[in-house]
């Protein structure tokens, strides 16, 4: 350690100190309420271990011993999640020591529920890698959409969270949809409702606003936005519904954006690439943007009619 | 562990075992058929190690002993790349003892030949870095370059990748596309043909389809699509050229969509910023969108009418 | 180790050896002259342990003994930046050995000053954090934006990185930044210039050129790009001012281009969804795109009005 930093150790100590006391926003000491982001991270890999065996964590599994590999995950997913769910439940709650024994209970009444749900989800999971193998002329393999596509891995995660929203976890929904946002680029809140079938291609830039509902067999591309169209309320909006809904067979090309909590996109709509849009549309209408004209200079300067086009394959 | 959890441990395991049966779509029992994804990243970065001596992984590179160096790498990436390959190759025919022999040397062959390409994958990888170099203002150095574009990141990957594709190894090049993908938000299918002296500015956001051309020198701004457009075939369209083609020194700035198979973009064209075009264009021409009006509020309410723009440097 | 490749691996080193030496962009055979990528991302990690106490690396800190915990983080913190910076410094003078006695005292006095710093960088931490809360209807509490916002992730990342670049540290700003925009999709280049209480919604794809100026109270969503516009000098253009100003309060929504060095964006302007520009704006003006007419298909065949919208809360 140099001399120029030991002679200003005891000074920098203490500046840190004071700031966190001064600012106590961006500090916690109540030892075991926060939640821990790695663990949640653990969990979210266990879960997905147990609800696709054979890809992801062991991968030689003898269908005879599937039972003890089953039970082990889920033994550990309860461990593991119920340690998380017990602190943000304290933390809601303020440590209030009167809540305590209501709290491990409310926990325990949680994760059990949740692990029950793990069938239902990878029931609608196979729809979501179904719909994805349709729709896309790239996929050779619904291997390849397992282990390889972003949209499935950010909607598996979004499932996941979801679940946990509605039992009405605090805070651990949002650290899980966030670790699917960084790693996909798609930003699904876990409060958004959305059907089976869900099928979103590339995905980096698209976000599902947490007030949005979506049908069934929705195709969605990247960079589209299902946002909200307001005043600006900032906290006031909480609970508001402001983001659209999508109903049954919508599909939505890429860098749409589709705002508005009272916007309703009917079934089997078709929403062209770059759209902006804040109204609602009638079943089965397809809506483009009216070609915006190109300048082209060079060899041949003139303008650059396009055809309208109403159809993609991205 | 809890009694209402453990109470309840038995049915969970039978329901999710249940589950594993009636939808076999996300479920794998197939043992040493399918990839191993952390392998696979495993692979790449010991490829990049070896392409970009000094910079990852071992830094302390004498010279004198560099040979040893590049052939523990090389039969580090030979063990690793050769199971990996040998599992997909098995899994694509579905296990049949007749074939095992086969794929063997089929492995073999396969592994040989793209260690052989590395010294001219790196010989590229030296164009695309100096075109970065080149085109991007904010570079101070090469080793930032190397170090950090994420352009570099997602080409070296996919030029990997590309190899690979060309061996027609089935899916362990999306694996690895799509690891690319999740890192930097560049989404390049291993399937599209890229000339040397490639870049990419910033990235996030950017697709380039299975067949799109790409020829030499051309440069590509963030939210750029390469896509498809026609009717919607899915499945049936597996194959088919459905992404454009740009021809030698292309520049596409951001947010611009290029479409279709037919769509040629002639040499030293430059495509403005959120141009979407589905029709070839000649040579030497600059591509603008009519300016779409703005509309101003305040203390000017006004119309805001602006130049047309032929050129950027983000 | 298999007949064909053991008998082809002389000849696969040889000729790698060969690329080395043709190709020695891409490598770097000077011991100690590079910085470790791994090592710097480690520091990002300690510097947010210190900053944000008790949410990232330990969580259980009493209160009674949190000078011990600061004090072997700073001790850590400076051990491998100085490290770090040596060897960046180092490699900028070329390694003569004449410059490295200063070498020393420099690195010393830059990482002194580097963790100086640190208190202040908490404060306005805790103004982009309260900007994010008070912006966001969908924010429930403060913990969630710290644990998980991609925002406050890549903001607090460009604040360490900044303060790195304004004590002229080459290469690791970069490789901060670009960690950064890898997990987030959120592009900040550390040399931008930002006030405090800024706040990015969503993030993915927004990119902020080197020499954007930004004032206090920003607010801007997913997909904005911040950039150049001029004619095409690549590193000629290298320190000139190319990128916008945006004075206080300012508004961006989502998609939104402003482009150039002299552009100026006035005090509370808001910039709607999808506007390009490249034009000065006057305080306190509301700019939108002119209604980009849609066409409808289908049930109701049609050109669809939508009303000019001016506010947006996504």
């Amino acid at each position: 350690m140099s001399f120029t930093f030991h002679s200003q150790l005891n000074q920098l100590v203490a500046d840190m100190a004071t700031s966190y006391r001064e600012h106590p926003i961006t500090a916690s000491f109540d030892p075991d309420l926060l939640p821990n982001r790695n663990r949640i991270i653990e969990i979210i890999h266990l879960v997905r271990e147990l609800v696709f065996p054979g890809y992801f964590g062991r991968q030689n599994l003898p269908d005879a011993t599937i039972e003890y590999h089953i039970g082990d995950l889920l033994i550990q997913i309860h461990e593991k999640l119920s340690d998380q769910v017990g602190r943000v439940l304290r933390y809601s709650v303020g440590n209030d020591p009167a809540f305590m024994y209501d709290i491990n209970d409310k926990t325990e009444a949680i994760v059990t529920k949740f692990l029950g749900q793990l069938p239902k989800l990878r029931e609608v999971l196979a729809t979501d890698i179904q719909a994805a193998f349709e729709g896309d002329p790239a996929a050779s393999d619904k291997s390849e959409i397992v282990f390889s596509y972003p949209g499935i891995f950010a909607i598996g995660i979004y499932r996941m969270a979801h679940e946990l929203h509605l039992l009405a976890v605090p805070l651990i929904p949002r650290i899980m949809s966030e670790y699917a946002h960084s790693l996909t680029g798609i930003d699904i809140h876990a409060g958004a409702r959305i059907g089976h079938s869900f099928f979103i291609d590339h995905g980096t830039g698209v976000v599902i606003g947490e007030t949005t509902l979506i049908g069934n067999r929705v195709k969605i591309y990247h960079g589209v936005t299902l946002g909200a169209l307001s005043t600006r309320g900032g906290q006031l909006l909480n609970g508001v519904k402001r983001h659209p809904t999508l109903l049954d067979d919508v599909t939505v090309y890429s860098g749409a954006s589709i705002l508005g909590g009272e916007t309703i996109i009917g079934k089997e709509v078709i929403i062209g690439s770059n759209v902006f849009i804040s109204k609602s549309v009638p079943d089965g209408a397809r809506v483009t943007v009216k070609n915006p004209e190109l300048v082209i200079r060079g060899r041949a300067p003139q303008e650059f009619k396009q055809e309208l086009i109403f159809d993609w394959v991205i």
